[in-house]
């Protein structure tokens, strides 16, 4: 039953698939082959139809994205690693300015540097643009932090430089907080009058 | 960004995966579009090259399985309710007769009778191969019970009719068994001497 194991093995390169749950998934197209099928042919327009924006590096359904092309964007730019983290933020609907995606982080050991990321294209732009501020909005890993210290320094005095805040996520409670975040949260915390 | 939208739906729909895994899968799938290239293959093979066998209903490469080709094969007959099932039978390695997939549970509530599952096949296969005992093998719920039910009244008189045991699963604790298993297991309990 080669074609089977193949599936299983197929889905089970996608984050978050494991060995069981890509089992059940085969199965479960070999019952409703439709649904087969619609997958089928959302992967064919993800590959086709998709390209990535050329001022941002967002994915696009055009040379410019919708973000970078709406006129009602202020000139802020959130810097990003890659483009799930855009759909993130553009689902608070607090973030009104624009994005920039570098397509990575810095990650010498995976041998990632600064010049395979749009890091170059993004101080261009800010240059060019004229951005007021640069929000690094990283992911908190050391990877993260690195990629946002290099930004930082190659941007200083070219725009406003912030990064996110970092500290107890809402919602949870402190004594399942770890001490990294305890200790940033105190450091880092806000005056209220 | 309906693709993006599309595709997410596409991929929530399968299995065990939400909104959130299929957000992470599609992303997955920009960045690396070869892994999306062997999903489209994989899904197009399991629906041309795979069909059901004529004899047991189970999936199959060919009109007649491997399994009930296979000459060693004794002539015992497992009955059990999907294709995924005889993938984890044949995993433990420790039944050597051939397998009968009903295509599904006698379900009142979905509209699912006897005559919407291969049960009449069942009846005439026992007959005929003059099986010398059918093992109901079906799921420990409610409408796995009334599909053994209905089965085992069927075939009365026509070959030796046995179930799955029921019990405390291997290397879990009594506390965390709930009453019903507990009280099964009781019941059923096996002489040692």
């Amino acid at each position: 039953m080669d074609i089977i194991e193949e599936a299983i093995e197929a889905f089970s390169q996608l984050p978050g698939i494991g060995p069981k749950s890509a089992k059940r998934i085969v199965y479960s197209l070999i019952s409703s082959p439709q649904k087969g099928k619609r997958i089928e042919g959302a992967i064919e327009r993800l590959s086709n139809d998709l390209t990535f924006c050329k001022i941002c590096g967002n994915v696009s359904d055009g040379e410019v994205c919708k973000i970078c092309s709406d006129p009602n964007r202020e000139n802020t730019i959130c810097v990003v690693g890659k483009p799930l983290d855009v759909m993130s933020f553009e689902k608070t609907g607090v973030y009104r300015g624009k994005y920039h995606v570098l397509g990575g982080l810095i990650d010498p050991l995976s041998g990632i540097g600064p010049q395979d990321l749009r890091i170059a294209e993004l101080k261009k732009r800010v240059e060019e643009e004229k951005a007021p501020e640069v929000i690094l909005a990283l992911d908190s890993t050391v990877e993260g932090e690195a990629t946002s210290t290099f930004i930082s320094s190659l941007l200083r005095g070219s725009a406003k430089i912030s990064r996110l805040a970092s500290g107890i996520p809402v919602g949870s409670e402190l004594e399942y907080t770890d001490q990294l975040t305890l200790s940033k949260a105190l450091t880092d915390r806000m005056r209220e009058n």
